[in-house]
């Protein structure tokens, strides 16, 4: 997985991942409309509609942006019909060329982790395996230590999958345990990209980074600088970017010498460009995200080279 | 909720939450056969063959303890339709007048978070209400601190909904994170049990426990001592008991003098005791199920008066 999205970001030249997470808020009116007439106030027409609005998002970004990054949130929110279109746009998304990182930050141990595994391994009906989830790498909580990763260090070396675990997260309250500082002058979050990085001699990518990331928020610019250094080999995925007010200045130290290393988040900024710029209508929303995609691909040429 | 938790514990005289885990090695080779013959090696077929196993436990365990606690993990490794058995057994169990506990440990932050917390406080489609999940409560990861959690403290007080924070869990490499030694002489998990405890002052019951609960694991018998005396306001939902080696001694402290303030679970030891029990033919697995239930029961009372 880390080698394929190193060479897309190559590829593409931009270091962005595009976060679908989708609201009814976000939905074009249009498109309400048409479902709820059609299949009533349920969670079916939720589903239809997210499914269709991202797969046009997707067709929009495919040539641009290297990766996805669905929030499964946003999905579980409507129940298992929500769950299906988190499904169907990972597997649109895989179809088209694109790298899928799920957004799922889950954490548990041993035979429960090995259960999370599923997402990325899928599971096994008396012999037969099934493709239960359709994600290329997955967000972790590091909270429960090794226990928990480990199944899934497993199925990454197996199958060439990744995985992406918090160490610093984007919010202000990241502080309250994250920023703590620890009896041997680290905090928290340093050491948590200790075990991050420890986990990732286990499974190395052909490159210089291995197959276990860390989420780095864009908002805490002095930390991610740090981190890069005390991690060298651990891929970064950014979110906190736009939105919630990371720059490309901001994260300019999250990237490495050569200007790789990192892999850069915005969501509403993308998917819902259409609700903020009037020069677009709410039928073009997957243009206004496209042309919103390119933007942020110069905006990124500032700090990536 | 934490309310009608501590009166059912008190009515049937019982801390116990059962597990409900399913794996296919739990099911009993009978039903095994007849799903996966009439519905092939599919994820529908493990669907019906863990709703018909849970909801025969639930029968027969719905006198004896106050809760059940499916671990969503087990179902999600199945997909969508494994999700469709989780939401089936919380129903049920709740319509059997079982409190049920979601072992969700989900984290996120502030929009996502809010949507997460549709497993407690349902979603809305054009203004319909959706109760897309059916907990009464859920667990949750704090390491991403306040941001993630208030979402759910909204619910809890609104809906009389509960939470149980990860503090110390049972498993071995706890201690990773966990138990790292602050600058200011606390471990970290005494820092995320301060936070809990400062949570539920939003969200009190009318009694002595609040409805922001804690995960504190059998297996670490000073640390549950010291953590009892450290939040007293918050009930402990305790994991590690049996199958991972925590017995009635070492969770004798993690009770209130009242003998309250926790309820301890056991998963496989209850579910899966008609694979331990020669007593038991495999039709019996119910049956050997309450029986085990009856036994933890008495266990218990060495510890909890």
């Amino acid at each position: 997985m880390i080698d394929r999205l190193t060479a897309a970001i190559r590829e593409k030249e931009n270091p962005t991942v595009a976060g679908l997470d989708p609201t009814l808020e976000m939905i074009p009116e249009f498109l309400r409309t048409r479902y709820f007439s059609e299949f009533g106030k349920t969670a079916e027409a939720v589903r239809k509609m997210f499914t269709e609005f991202n797969r046009h998002i997707i067709d929009a970004l495919a040539d641009i942006v290297p990766a996805v990054k669905p929030q499964i949130a946003m999905y579980e929110k409507f129940g298992v019909e929500g769950l299906k279109a988190y499904n169907d746009t990972c597997e649109y998304a895989r179809m088209k060329g694109l790298i899928v990182i799920g957004d799922i930050k889950r954490g548990d141990i041993s035979s429960t982790a090995a259960a999370y595994a599923a997402h990325l391994g899928g599971a096994e009906a008396d012999g037969r395996r099934l493709e239960t989830w359709k994600e290329d790498a997955v967000t972790l909580n590091p909270y429960m230590g090794s226990d928990g990763i480990r199944p899934f260090l497993e199925i990454c070396r197996r199958e060439d999958k990744g995985i992406f675990l918090l160490v610093k997260t984007s919010n202000p309250s990241s502080s309250e345990l994250q920023d703590l500082m620890l009896a041997d002058g680290r905090h928290v979050y340093e050491a948590a990209g200790a075990l991050v990085e420890e986990w990732g001699r286990e499974v190395p990518g052909s490159g210089k980074y291995s197959r276990a990331g860390a989420v780095v928020g864009a908002t805490h610019r002095e930390i991610g600088e740090k981190l890069r250094k005390q991690m060298p080999h651990t891929f970064f995925l950014v979110p906190g970017y736009g939105a919630q007010g990371g720059t490309a200045e901001d994260i300019a130290g999250f990237f490495d010498s050569e200007g790789g290393g990192a892999i850069v988040n915005s969501s509403r900024g993308i998917t819902a460009a259409y609700q903020k710029d009037s020069a677009f209508g709410e039928k073009d929303y997957a243009e206004a995200a496209r042309q919103a995609a390119l933007k942020m691909k110069e905006d990124l040429r500032r700090c990536h080279v």
